[in-house]
């Protein structure tokens, strides 16, 4: 039985100690010509794809029930909290970012499905860091009777999947918000927008 | 004329010179008991509300025009370029989050409007950064004949706002995307889920 994750210091980071993330001091002029500086972070384990990370909307389909989707949940230790987020991780270093948008699918939830799309790069907080991502759409189609499929976590990982009706996804990121969870902007975005498209158009 | 904004040169920045982020060294026990780091970025202008930042979606309403939300364009020192992202900014020491979304839409686009809903607290990217949000919806209703306001920004701002209808935003980020710009992952994932409605269900 898996014990709750828990902060138990925060303490600073000096820059020559940070393994996985640096600091940037960036030099720029502005529209007048002004130099101005800017304080970024930025991770460090960016690969030959340029791309730091990807994300999977994933649409389940089945014969006899409603079109779904799988987020994720697990411990965040920056926020300290369990976070409900959609599928994600890292590109390897020679790995593209559609290949990655699969194998981490795969990892995190069991689910093999077509990429039937992968956005552009998009940037993840561009007032404070460089990040950036790829937001891949995979399609499941599953036929009745189809077992729910084996994780393939790495040892010490620990995330929980969850399928969700499309139709119930904005409702669900409300109630796991309501119980403490906190849910990743992105995904919360993108069930607004959904939710935007049924209730304000 | 205002020039192109350019980054001129980047370093590595000591935490101890660094004024508006930190980094954090953070220590954890996992779900088996085993003591681990985390490595963290950190805004520092966090106030009273706990809320980093806001982020404005508005839907304009006007008798004789499409349902339409505003968009702006700022360059983006982090990720040097030119990015597209809702009106959004961080939320003064002692103001509300709901205050600040208001007063952000206000100065970024001359529009003011009633705020309709406000999210909970999310996170923007946990697996980086304490940095969190709460997205607003603000509805601004407009007679026939009225003009578009002046912004209000502050010297040395440079952002550009665009009305777009919401039924052609996905298309248009697609094409600022092609242009070179980089589209915000929390915009790119709003309107993925608005078209996503629109075409996949």
């Amino acid at each position: 039985m898996p014990a709750s994750p828990k902060v138990t210091a925060v303490d600073p980071l000096p820059s020559a100690e940070a393994k996985w993330i640096e600091f940037q001091k960036i030099s720029w002029t502005d529209q007048t010509g002004k130099p101005r500086i800017w304080e970024s972070a930025s991770r460090k384990t960016r690969g030959a794809s340029g791309v730091d990370a990807v994300a999977i909307s994933t649409v389940i389909r089945h014969p006899s029930r409603p079109p779904s989707t799988i987020i994720i949940l697990q411990f965040r230790p920056p926020v300290d909290a369990i976070c409900v987020e959609f599928p994600a991780g890292l590109v390897d270093a020679k790995e593209t970012p559609a290949d990655a948008s699969l194998r981490e699918l795969h990892e995190e939830t069991g689910y093999k499905g077509k990429l039937s799309y992968i956005s552009p790069t998009i940037v993840s907080d561009p007032g404070m860091s460089t990040a950036n991502m790829q937001l891949a759409t995979v399609e499941v189609n599953l036929k009745e009777g189809d077992t729910e499929p084996e994780q393939a976590l790495d040892d010490g990982e620990f995330i929980e999947r969850v399928v969700v009706p499309l139709e119930e996804l904005y409702e669900r990121l409300e109630k796991y918000s309501e119980e403490g969870k906190r849910v990743d902007a992105r995904l919360w975005h993108w069930a607004a927008g959904l939710h935007f498209a049924k209730t304000m158009l």
